[in-house]
């Protein structure tokens, strides 16, 4: 099997770009895998930035794939597309500065990549796994690719490593290299995933600016359950926003990056891995 | 007294930026004080970067403020200076990444800052001092006025607001201002201070990237004491340093904007407040 481990989509997510440099230097050895790294962002990485003209991850298109502009993450899509291809899976490395713990992000419905969530899910239950079907703003990165692991760790400062971590998220990937190598990946029964349902952004004044703040009682509680009336947002000057629709399970809560995409946090509904996808 | 509050000297360091513009549609209103805010860096505030072209706090060496170059901070340097110029008392805000809770950075020794540092311990206790008498890169904003209280809250994300620090610093800063307008800054005696003796930098290769990360043991335990044996970094493999100096008291542990000044953290000494300057 030919896999890629990719990190630094977000020239500013440090443990993935570190984490693929020392499994490169380390030179891992699978009798069964074929590994590449790939940094996939490398000036984005230099300016410690988590892009340079646009989100990369979100520019994966067919579309943004053919187009010649001067945009510099449309160039990188077109390298890392040819880079990709023939690739059998993929293994994506990104940070949140929301309380996350290790999330799997499953953005594809192939069986391969479900039965690897739920694999990692049997091994170690505080391991979550979040179903996002893909971005509005444009495809990402592992829809180039026919099986996929995105993992997503916080919480974690832009800029920033934190040793736990990074040898958290590293042993994940050592396991999920372990399965693919044994062809271990049988899935299991039982296991539950968040599925997004629905973005709520930030209050906001009329050209944009915040107009409040995650509230204290929210901030952190990734995956815990919000109920109508519960506390969500708080002014400046202290005044509450209460939650108002149906029961649902917040994640990304308060994410550096999404501030400038309208996303305070995304609500999901927890439903059983590998159904009605 | 002519007093100026001012956020976003570091444009990614949105608790200040939304602290000033909130306090200013508040419109504080105390007798003995004409307030006037100031968004230092609004380029950097509009990218939500800490700079455009250089660090602005460390831009306001005299040298500086006399060159004419194309660097976007000292353009802003020079119309801060004529902008503070005959104010009395700044009150500059900042976050980090850091876990230093409620921190005062001292960097001047007149009598006024010092006192107002040590009145504000006494008010609460848990707020820390820390005398930072300058930085080899340049001087800080709070160098073109004779009296300062420079905030330094933390942990939180560049590009994030937490509302637990934001309300925390709010309260501190009407203090602050309470107290000048009554003008009850008279000190107190027994209150000490953090005094930075050393920097430390991360583990590197040859090229300048990181060859280690702060250990999990030292994360987060600013103004905590470090003896010589304790866990200081650990690199991607897992081997440990060890810490191997006198006993200390570190700071600004793994802040991000430090990564590319090369520091890890400050090793600070404890003494009285006000004395040794």
């Amino acid at each position: 099997m030919r896999l890629v481990i990719s990190g630094g989509v977000h020239g500013n997510e440090l443990l993935g770009i570190y984490l693929v440099r020392s499994l490169k230097e380390e030179g891992l050895s699978f009798p069964n895998l074929s590994i590449d790294y790939l940094l996939a962002n490398p000036k984005a990485i230099d300016l410690c930035r988590r892009y340079v003209d646009r989100d990369l991850n979100r520019s994966f298109d067919r579309e943004m794939l053919e187009v010649d502009t001067p945009i510099y993450e449309y160039e990188r899509a077109k390298v890392i597309a040819e880079r990709l291809a023939g690739i059998d899976f993929l293994i994506d490395l990104h940070t949140t500065t929301a309380n996350m713990g290790v999330t799997l992000v499953v953005s594809s419905g192939d069986r391969l990549s479900l039965n690897m969530a739920a694999e990692l899910v049997g091994w170690d239950s505080s391991i979550k796994v979040l179903r996002w079907l893909g971005s509005q703003e444009g495809a990402f990165i592992n829809s180039l690719v026919p099986h996929s692991l995105t993992i997503e760790v916080g919480p974690v400062p832009q800029g920033v490593l934190h040793a736990d971590l990074f040898f958290k998220t590293r042993r994940v990937v050592l396991k999920a290299l372990q399965l693919l190598d044994r062809g271990e990946v049988e899935g299991r029964r039982g296991i539950s995933c968040y599925n997004i349902t629905q973005k709520i952004d930030f209050p906001r004044k009329e050209g944009g600016e915040l107009a409040g703040m995650v509230h204290p009682e929210l901030q952190g509680r990734d995956y815990g359950i919000l109920r109508p009336g519960d506390p969500l947002f708080i002014d400046f000057r202290g005044e509450v926003v209460e939650y108002g629709g149906e029961p649902a399970f917040p994640v990304f809560i308060n994410e550096a990056a999404y501030y400038e995409k309208g996303i305070a946090l995304f609500l999901t509904e927890r439903v059983p891995l590998g159904e009605n996808l």
